[in-house]
């Protein structure tokens, strides 16, 4: 398999302001090439668009608007992690050698309607993520003797990380109790439990191997790549105390880049409520199962961002279809030594997690300098 | 690059009924496994969906009504052509070796929301596609003494072509007077010189060189592609009478697969609107500029179903994401040799033409034994 690196990136500021789809997509990408003033337009061949927005043809929308005519031109779409799938789109074009360099924005509106799946009638009535997250952590905390307490920390250290990173939505840092108190969404959730919609953009430009050599001092390498769909409403996970596919995901990631789970120096997971971070970390076998409160605690305790470093999409918000690429970002600039006030001590592996709808599907991705 | 070929196909009828996405979807992937029952589910490693309908996640809704638990699963957009733009990724999947085995299906509803592309100002208030066919029509009739009659032809051919494929929409056949006579649009465009929407599905399944060998005694390869998108507006072409995307992926494509468009025995073209098949049969090379309807007039008046042997999208209907694909499976059962009573003779190499928006982007697929 021929190797893919990623050479240029761009982070746009994530709001609650309403923006047009195209003009998240544009700037985003725009700045992508401000940070990128060595990159040549022509070599681009193909561009994807990761997004849950309604609008049509807005892979082509954003090539004019730049000045790039693609060959492979599309969007991309699979609700909350859209952005690493298009990711994996673009390096299996270019790993089949139908494309030579691939830029991938994702963009979404904070009012975006892959924020409810209409489908899961699994879910009865309850078509809102918040009907997931309050089951998964009501069994999480009741498999493993978790408090509500516990699981406030995910919250008050990603909105503390997130600090550091002025894109982030967050702007505020939370206690416990301010977490604890904040509005109760259901028995087991709060609303300072779950990341916030928001409108947002993120671009990636992934190369062959050959041209990373030529136009980049330090690209990244995307060395593991593993995802997984087990259903499409939440049924079929094991439990409701684990992500199935999550694990499956991440096993895959490993085996391909060759690497064990203890090697990995940071990590973005994607904690779309607090649960969901102590639980992928049980799941990619950073912890084992029930323990990944443990390594949180400990690391916010030791201020480390080994685990969401950027703030998690808690401390980020979450536009859906940026999601991915956002966190994908982040690594690279921590393998880069370039994430600032958040930097990670001398990382050599990083990986990805970015899943969707009570981790029915997740994607990771293993990354190396 | 590795060898992608398809080993199994399904296409449903389409038709002008309000069915829901999920069914068109679902049905039409059930098809494909009742036409090919020794496929094992188990080896389908992703599942793709093509479509322009805002229902979201329904690439993993697809999954788990099929029952199959895909590693890759997501949908892509790219109006009118994303049918070819999924079978493309498909291609990448397999060939990069992330994926053995891609399921692609193509769905969409009769109230299809790609019909109308929001974003074209260059259009001013002339969002709906007949406004850039009535332009073509115009210049492509001026510039090449080309009638209207002349034109009405497509329609009448590809009627005809269509009442020999039980799943087109069409159940009649037309004379030239009727084209004319049919409801005027636009100056330059009739009611019948339109492809029509309706709801329909088609599924395609690729798979690597080694499971092709292991599963199919016949399987079709694909060994050109070639894409190009020019612009989203359509101000971008080099003229009002030819399709420069068109011409680049034909390049592309043929080149790849090493051929001349003198060897295609056989082609699937999008004739969105009459005009389009003379313009695309042009900027193939089929024909020199202006010729295209020698050729159409030349094989209507025998009764060759070369272009466009399933009736084309005048004649089968125009469900934005199946479309590709159901082009592309006329095409494997025209190599196949089980194509029916529109079986064109011996045929040893076929070419897809997919497009959208005013041929702004095209997609060109070369297909062989």
């Amino acid at each position: 398999m021929n190797r893919v690196g990623i050479v240029g990136y761009a982070n746009t500021p994530f709001t609650k302001e309403e923006q047009k789809i195209e003009s998240i997509l544009h700037n985003s990408a725009n700045q992508l090439f401000k940070n990128n003033l060595k990159i040549d337009k022509k070599l681009i061949d193909s561009v994807l668009v990761s997004t849950n927005n309604n609008s049509k043809y807005l892979s082509a929308i954003l090539s004019e608007m730049v000045g790039i005519q693609p060959k492979i031109a599309h969007s991309i779409e699979s609700l909350c992690n859209s952005g690493t799938n298009s990711i994996v789109s673009a390096f299996s074009y270019i790993s089949s050698g139908l494309a030579e360099m691939v830029l991938v924005t994702g963009a979404e509106r904070v009012d975006s309607p892959g924020q409810i799946l209409e489908w899961d009638n699994s879910r009865g009535e309850f078509k809102h993520p918040i009907f997931w997250a309050s089951m998964f952590s009501k069994s999480y905390k009741q498999e493993f003797n978790i408090s509500e307490e516990d699981l406030a920390i995910v919250s008050v250290k990603n909105h503390k990380q997130a600090q550091k990173n002025p894109n982030a939505l967050s702007k505020k840092t939370y206690t416990v109790d301010d977490v604890i108190n904040s509005k109760k969404l259901t028995e087991d959730l709060r609303l300072l439990d779950c990341s916030r919609p928001c409108s947002g953009g993120a671009s990636i430009l992934l190369a062959s191997e050959q041209l990373c050599k030529k136009i980049s001092d330090n690209p990244i390498w995307i060395s593991g790549i593993g995802q997984k769909t087990t259903s499409a409403g939440f049924t079929k996970n094991e439990s409701l105390f684990s992500m199935t596919s999550t694990k499956q995901a991440g096993d895959t990631a490993l085996k391909m880049a060759n690497k064990n789970i203890s090697e990995v120096d940071v990590a973005e997971i994607h904690d779309a409520f607090s649960v969901c971070e102590p639980m992928a970390l049980d799941a990619l076998g950073f912890t084992k199962p029930g323990e990944g409160m443990n390594l949180i605690k400990k690391l916010h305790d030791t201020d480390n961002f080994m685990i969401n470093p950027r703030g998690g999409l808690i401390g980020c918000g979450h536009p859906l279809g940026a999601t991915g690429i956002s966190q994908t970002i982040e690594i690279v600039k921590q393998l880069q030594q370039s994430a600032e006030d958040r930097q990670v001590n001398n990382p050599k592996l990083g990986l990805v997690h970015n899943m969707s709808a009570a981790a029915t599907s997740s994607t990771v991705l293993v990354l190396e300098k």
